[in-house]
């Protein structure tokens, strides 16, 4: 029998685009986590109403949790609020999914557009790791003989993107000069790596994933891929993953791409 | 006859370390520049003195300029100031030396270290690139039958270093942990490589340098390499530059490092 992907999973900025598509796929698989915790900036918000439905379909599944990013004090309360939900338990997978898509080429980037990005796309997924670091490490040992990796032990995914590929810029640069955004992606996977190095010591598998371009809110409508089908193929390569791909980048098809 | 390196150039953070000997190589040589423009951002300052110094022997050619990197508006007072000094003619030589090294581990690692380092060593060097483009393009220009790209006609010199290449980061992380660091260096990498991208059409070269592990007061006393020894080989490098190397990342003895 295929065990479930992972007892429990907390996804942030779920309340829409590949996140909520994410919380939704998750909670419809037939080895669907225990626990998945939905974290998002604001959560009475209208913004965040599909999200607020599924997880009232859901209640014994679907926590929502406030959790916005930027802010340190909420990622805080956001580790306390998982804790108390998870009781003595650890938490298996991260997936550092909110960010932001800043398409400005440099006649229109000031120090503020590269401040704001770097913040939301690169220390905001560090603090999570950071702070979560213990309940990481706590899923980890819950497999005493296991020396293996694997989500469904303990996780980190780094939601990245084809166009953090320093080697691959030549050649998809003119038709997506965006600085900020390139510039925050690249330096998230080199955040990814170090803390797959970091953390390898406790067990934990730390990866950057590319959902493709997607037809969402930040992918805009010209995007070849739907979202139901991006989030699909990311949950199958995130099932597969073993130590081999902890500090790598794939993308949804499970497919190298070089830094 | 050897071709003099440059006519013009600007090194930013040229008060201590690299800058400093880069500065004093640079009026040292046989070849020397017209001009030097010595970024400095306390030029009043005790910490300035033996660049002033330098700059009293050589009135001549060395022009100590306020920069403070991360400070947007004196970037554009130092522009207004290289630009008056130039009077008709272009720059034809930027070294982005000026940077910080936050050596601090996970633990120790907040969102202000991230943003601090990020804004001087990313954000300062986008800033100068984007601010100093007019003149790089009038240096460009005054090459009218050149195709070809050199730092003698126009050219950016990001120092970055060995620990920016995320493809090495797991030979080297456990002894330099450092994440504020490599985090923006690995930035830095994709600024270049964008920046080469965007300028190609200007006729400007755009690479990043590694200068070696130097005993400097950021390198500390146990590196390996004499500032004088690691500035000699950069500057053997930048004058063999052609456009092949335009997007690349180089250390001081011309050997290519991995992204």
């Amino acid at each position: 029998m295929a065990s479930r992907i992972c007892d429990s999973v907390l996804v942030t900025g779920s309340n829409r685009g590949i996140g909520l598509e994410l919380v939704r796929q998750l909670v419809d698989s037939a080895l669907r986590p225990i626990k998945i915790f939905a974290g998002c900036r604001h959560p009475n918000e209208p913004k965040a109403q599909e999200l607020q439905e599924l997880a009232q379909k859901h209640q014994d599944v679907i926590t929502v949790v406030q959790l916005d990013i930027n802010d340190p004090d909420s990622i805080t309360k956001a580790l306390k609020l998982v804790e108390a939900k998870l009781e003595d338990k650890g938490l298996n997978l991260i997936i550092n999914n909110a960010g932001v898509n800043n398409k400005k080429s440099l006649a229109d980037t000031g120090k503020s557009e590269m401040v704001q990005v770097f913040s939301t796309n690169v220390v905001g997924p560090m603090l999570v790791a950071k702070d979560f670091h213990p309940l990481l490490c706590k899923a980890a040992n819950q497999f005493p003989h296991e020396t293996s990796m694997s989500c469904s032990r303990s996780a980190i995914i780094n939601v990245s993107t084809y166009v953090s590929s320093i080697t691959l810029c030549p050649t998809n640069f003119s038709s997506a000069p965006m600085y900020p955004y390139r510039v925050s992606k690249a330096a998230l996977n080199m955040l990814t790596r170090c803390l797959a190095e970091d953390f390898k010591k406790d067990g934990i598998l730390v990866m950057a994933l590319h959902p493709g371009w997607v037809q969402t809110e930040m992918g805009g409508s010209k995007a070849p891929l739907k979202t139901a089908e991006s989030v699909k193929g990311m949950l199958e390569v995130i099932t597969r993953l073993t130590e081999k791909d902890s500090g790598t980048l794939l993308d949804w098809k499970g497919e190298s791409i070089p830094w």
